[in-house]
Order: structure tokens, then C-alpha cells, then sequence
């Protein structure tokens, strides 16, 4: 792409160092700036290096976090007697959105998968099984991604874990909610038939879903 | 959305103010960035920061620029005869991403929309009258959008130069190359067979693309 201008240049070769953006889209988002007024480009550029400076790791769970130890493990109305185990802080964001879990998390950083190099020293691993070993914890929900290295992952988490006295469980597996039977895969599709439940579970789940909560 | 943390809301926020940016893409940009070294993501608010702060506006063309005339305007070796009149900046950026373009340019910054409430004052039609009347221009060409409001301006502005001693012209019309017939509207298809041209045009133009660099 050709720039009259160097200025331009750079923003949109920043912008477009972002996942998932090319340069035209890049281009769209600096003209869009270009046209707003210089103080909201000011805070829009501060809350990005305010961000990238004074964030933290929770120190417990490795969650982002605005202070030493995040606002999910500092909230004593939460249910320190369940750690639910994630691969990173997308996934702590898409379960809290779910408003259906009031317990504690922890961040592995990852899944294991010797072909890309990872393994369990990469992960917070050691600090998960310290927390499973506080005498607090009662269970260990697994909420890894549903492939081989999610599976994998569980499977050693599980071993490592086998003489903390807590419960370990893992996510449901089935068919998707507004997903068709038809489109849907035949791994799933199979497990969702030999796993099948009462239908009372399922009208019990959409009639009150937040009754579950735990 | 949830998020644990204010810091991230906030770049979260800014960045999903974007056009085309929702709130997922804006948390995948955020937690990018986060990975980054600190001194790239300084350099990515700074390059947002200073191309707000010190871009011109060409006085000639009103192209964006880093000085108060802009490169192409004050390239000698372009060929002051011809103006090419576009709707924005972008547009300028695709017409010399073709390299088939060496004439000067003029931003209207819109198109004439009576319902949207942008009449001739909106737009900058005066000075391209001046630039018109300037005793150097030979030939304006109209590279505006082939839609209502575009043809409208078109229309407006011949109207408008008719008194200058300027050859009037517009892009082509017709039938996009690599494009299906199959698909094409009515209103293209059916002007593209009444303008229909020589082939031996076709063949001169698909076998020399940059002999036609005007």
C-alpha cells in the first residue's frame, strides 16, 4: 500500500500488528481516529499503556489483574471450596459471562502439547496442586478445550492430583444448545447419544438456569 | 462482559469504539498487546498519538499529509494537467495502489446526500473551481462512487466547471474484471452491453497494464 504520508504509515503498521487485522482494515481505524477529537485519541492511547504498565498477575490463580491478587480471589463472597481450571483469561471472561459459577479459578498458561514444546514446566502446574493441597479445597472442575491436548492436559492434571482429597470433574460434553444434529460432528454426536440424560435434567436446566449456580 | 479487571475494561472499551470492533475482537487486540514488550506497546500508542497530533491536511488537495502540502502536490514529476476529484483519502490510497495514475488529486470529503443534509458548502467544490480555473488544469476526472449521490455530484459539478476551460471525464463503467456475469446487476450489465467496446481494447489493455499510466 501506498501513503502520502509517513505519519499514517505507522499508525496503520501498528494497527495492523494486531491479530486478525490487515492493512485495509487498518487504514479504516486510523482514519476513524484521524476524524475524532485529539483528546479521545489521547485516552484512547493512555488506556493502553496505563493497561500494559500497571496490570498484574493475580498471584494466586494468574489471572489479569489491577492488583497483587485479582478481584474474584480477594471476593470473600465466592466459594473458595471450588477451583475451576482454565487454559487463559479469555476463558475466566467467558464463564463469568455465564453468571452460572461463584467459585474460584485458576489459569494453567496453557495445555500441554509436546509437538509445540509445552510441557508441565511451562504450565502453573505446581501452584495449582498447592492449592488443591490447602485442605480448603473440596473440588476441581477441569474446564480445558474439548481436543486431544485438552483431554491430554486433564488426563495429567488428574494423575498429578490423585492424592490431593479433592473432587475432580470436568465440563459437560454433548451437543450444542441451537446447534443441529445434522452439522454436528460424529465424536460428539456419539458421546452425546451414550452419555444421554433424563429429559427432567433438561427442562429442570432451561426452565430456571440460574438455579444451578455454584 | 465481566472482566476482573478495570485496566483491561478500559483498553477493551477504547478499542471497541472502532468501527467493525466488537467486544471479543477488542479483548483478543488487548491481551495481544499485553504479551507484547513494553517498549512495542508504548510504540504503538505513540504512533496513534502523533499521527492525531501532527498530520495536515494538504492546502492544495486537503490529502491528508505530514506537511502543509502534501507529496503528491509537491511532486514535480506528476502531471499537473490532470485533477483526479475523489470522495476521501482512501480512495486516493486505491487509485495509487493501481500505479496506473501520475495526475494530481482533489477531496471532495463526501458526496452531495440532500437527505443526509450535505449540500455544496459541505463539501470542498469551491477551491477544486479555483484549482479548475487555474489556466494549467486541462482535464478533471470524476472518480466518485458509481451510486446515486455519486452521479449526482458528478452531475453538480460539470455543472459547476462547465465555464472552465477543462475536459470533463469519469471513470469507466462496466463489467469488474475476474467478476461473473451470472451475478452481475441488471443496471451494470445492461449499460456495459450498450457501451460495449472494441475487443482489440481489451486485448491492448490486458497486455500492457502500465502503458496507460497517465
Amino acid at each position: 500500500m501506498i501513503f502520502s504520508s509517513r505519519l499514517i504509515e505507522d499508525a496503520v503498521n501498528a494497527f495492523s500488528s494486531l491479530p486478525g487485522i490487515g492493512k485495509k482494515t487498518a487504514l479504516r481505524m486510523v482514519l476513524h481516529l484521524l476524524k475524532q477529537d485529539r483528546e479521545k485519541v489521547e485516552n484512547f492511547s493512555e488506556a493502553i499503556i496505563r493497561m500494559r504498565k500497571d496490570i498484574h498477575y493475580c498471584s494466586q490463580c494468574n489471572n489479569i489483574s489491577d492488583h497483587p491478587q485479582c478481584s474474584i480471589c480477594s471476593d470473600t463472597s465466592r466459594n473458595a471450596e471450588i477451583i475451576c481450571v482454565v487454559e487463559n483469561i479469555r476463558d475466566i471472561i467467558s464463564i463469568e459471562n455465564t453468571h452460572q459459577y461463584n467459585g474460584l479459578y485458576h489459569v494453567l498458561g496453557g495445555l500441554l502439547s509436546p509437538l509445540d514444546g509445552i510441557g508441565p514446566d511451562q504450565l502453573f502446574i505446581e501452584q495449582l496442586a498447592r492449592r488443591a493441597a490447602n485442605g480448603q479445597v473440596k473440588e476441581i472442575i477441569m474446564a480445558l478445550s474439548p481436543t486431544i491436548e485438552g483431554d491430554t492436559t486433564v488426563y495429567y492434571l488428574s494423575r498429578q492430583l490423585k492424592d490431593c482429597a479433592v473432587r475432580i470433574t470436568g465440563i459437560a460434553r454433548g451437543v450444542s444448545f441451537g446447534g443441529e444434529l445434522e452439522y454436528t460432528d460424529e465424536i460428539t454426536l456419539g458421546r452425546a447419544i451414550a452419555k444421554r440424560l433424563p429429559v427432567d435434567y433438561y427442562v429442570r436446566v432451561s426452565m430456571e438456569p440460574t438455579s444451578e449456580k455454584i
